[in-house]
């Protein structure tokens, strides 16, 4: 009765502000968690670019469909909803996410919402829970499922922590440093490895 | 942020002891909660009743390999997908369900698991919680989800008490005698409208 709980952006798809920010030619907008730890000071910072540039949802989501999976990403985890079940924990958008689960055959994805004015416009958003990723995996083990979780950065260390093994998936060199303590996996295989081995010793 | 929790069995796939019987020619085998209520002592009497057949793992695996969902099934759940979160909430094993899972492109599941020996005799069953359908409603509420639930039977009634929204799903008139408050859909078609419906309230 295992689970596996993986971050989204990193993981398994490209960061969707770095993209979104090459595309429009804005480098303000490459900032992600790894350079703003704050969440809210990042994303009030981001819609606030947003607006000053007249980008509204469209614009994203126009982008977005032209994004892919990360090479390997779709086989990496169709193989883990083979063999356990897999629930993805973001702290996008199910606005942003829709185009990208849509390639990865709709995994079961718990994230936050965008609000969205008529005409477009992201007036602000709506954080699901404060630290989900960890509460979600506390509520997991209170169900009686033991918790593998992977993801690549600081808002993942938490759910990373809570959890009965956490990886760190291709993170930064500051979060290894940093966290020294969990394991790091620098590609999918190894990902997998070091997931099949942490359950057989459950 | 909303969720819809199904039923597995009867709501998406047809009922896999009763198609078991039949394929094995085993009446016995047909006998479900409604024969012998203590859920335990059923499934000692089947695991008893597969012994003495000589009826491994492999056997019901071969004929769950040839059922298939419900028609309309695969439409139904990948339009929940699209357009929601879908977790299927089972009593069925890991191990049986893996077949329909597929099937259905890998939902997410939780349900319970069986002891398998090596060379695939079934020893036992390991149940992941007891009530854990509503205990999972519950978590998710927790975790600031509304769910809507769906299930045909008895041992759904406490998830869909639990849930913002419980429906039944082609339920024998019994259950719709004994739970008068949850409305029926009786396709997938009335279903969907329900659930839409319930959660433009919200």
């Amino acid at each position: 009765m295992n689970i596996i709980c993986l971050d989204l952006e990193g993981v398994l798809i490209p960061e969707i502000w770095i993209n979104f920010a090459e595309a429009v030619g804005i480098a303000e907008l490459r900032a992600t968690t790894r350079d703003i730890p704050d969440y809210d000071e990042l994303m009030q910072f981001r819609l606030k670019l947003m607006d000053q540039h007249g980008l509204k949802l469209p614009d994203i989501q126009a982008v977005i469909d032209n994004m892919a999976p990360m090479p390997g990403a779709y086989d990496f985890s169709q193989g883990l909803r083979r063999d356990y079940q897999l629930i993805i924990l973001s702290d996008t958008f199910a606005q942003f996410a829709q185009p990208m689960m849509r390639q990865l055959e709709w995994p079961t994805l718990f994230c936050h919402e965008l609000v969205v004015e008529e005409g477009g416009r992201i007036s602000g958003y709506q954080i699901r829970k404060p630290d989900h990723k960890r509460a979600t995996v506390k509520r997991l083990q209170e169900l009686n499922f033991k918790v593998i979780a992977a993801g690549d950065s600081y808002n993942d260390t938490t759910m990373l922590g809570q959890a009965e093994q956490g990886i760190l998936f291709c993170p930064p060199q500051n979060v290894i440093d940093e966290f020294p303590h969990f394991p790091v996996a620098l590609d999918y295989v190894a990902l997998r490895e070091q997931i099949d081995r942490a359950i057989s010793q459950f």
